[in-house]
């Protein structure tokens, strides 16, 4: 079993919400980093990453699926094609590994979830994709469980760190510096951050 | 098998990050609740709470320790008395359940260790704690993942978010609105608060 996971992601621009620390620029180099180590962890649990992108993005080793469709819309229209099990995983994941990604997989529910901070939805995955829709934005992560309800569809909540830290605020980019291993640590180090205690608690500073 | 599980417990003017949003009152009432919930997962998880008090505090259901020490210095006097496994879990997990600290309990390696937002320590679990010993506050995370290196002991790194998530800031009530069920919950409802999704993004507000 290989499935497919897809992958949104926004090449152009993306994670404005640390653009007090990371110019444009070093923000779509973090972005890629991040992308990199979730293509790397799905493909060491046995599945086959397939980028979803806002826009023109090359890659050499998977499946890119350009849209100007919003993020719902092109899901829900590609969801029904998938036969058999199917992933859809945020990009701004950089702790995902291999063993949290195998235990969102090995679910004996017809679903399993992965809640972000702040009520998002991290990771779906959907032995019948065809059952299901998605409503990212907002409260997704009450929103998918309410949809799972009302389709008859039983859920796993995934209680995974690894998988609920999404980067998108820079007091985030503590968790990356903690708890990473992979390219966006080593892109955010080489940006010059480094974590820094003051008065008892963590942050990051930015060394040039 | 029912290792205690020592919870240190600040009763007076506990939660200060949250002053902005609620009074003393309101905040020792909130980190009781949160102390309940942990102390009910912690029984459901076949362990015995002991609660290690900052001031004196009164519980009629489990042993109570009260030190004017300091967190490191408490526990490190009380390491080397417990014979056998012994947790430390924080009191501000309330979405802790017993599902997620058997993860901890059943570990095969000498400690089982869950890392705090921001590098703190949520919950540790020793073998043989008089192998051990503490070191709180700061990056806590990677001062015990040191120690335990210098010390010879095998760790497991336990992916959880639920215990992960500490409630230290206004915007972690989100979590406990949108994942907790317990007390802790009721507290937070009680006292006004709601989930609110404002351009997209999800915090709380208070109604009354």
């Amino acid at each position: 079993m290989c499935p497919p996971a897809l992958i949104p992601f926004k090449p152009v621009n993306p994670k404005t919400r640390l653009s007090a620390i990371l110019n444009q620029e070093e923000r779509e180099q973090l972005a890629r980093a991040m992308l990199e180590d979730v293509k790397a962890a799905v493909k060491d649990a046995m599945c086959s990453p397939v980028l979803i992108c806002s826009e023109l993005f090359e890659s050499e080793d998977v499946q890119v699926t350009v849209t100007d469709a919003n993020l719902n819309e092109t899901l829900n229209s590609l969801l029904p094609q998938n036969v058999g099990p199917t992933m859809i995983i945020m990009a701004d994941l950089p702790l995902a590994n291999a063993e949290s990604i195998r235990r969102v997989t090995s679910t004996k529910m017809d679903l399993a979830i992965v809640p972000g901070r702040g009520g998002g939805t991290n990771v779906i995955f959907m032995k019948n994709p065809e059952k299901f829709h998605v409503d990212y934005y907002g409260t997704s992560f009450l929103k998918h469980m309410k949809i799972a309800n009302e389709a008859g569809l039983s859920v796993e909540v995934i209680d995974s760190f690894r998988l609920h830290t999404d980067i998108d605020e820079p007091e985030d980019l503590v968790e990356l510096l903690i708890h990473g291993s992979g390219k966006s640590r080593a892109c955010l180090e080489g940006l010059g951050f480094t974590l820094a205690v003051n008065e008892g608690r963590v942050g990051v500073v930015r060394n040039r």
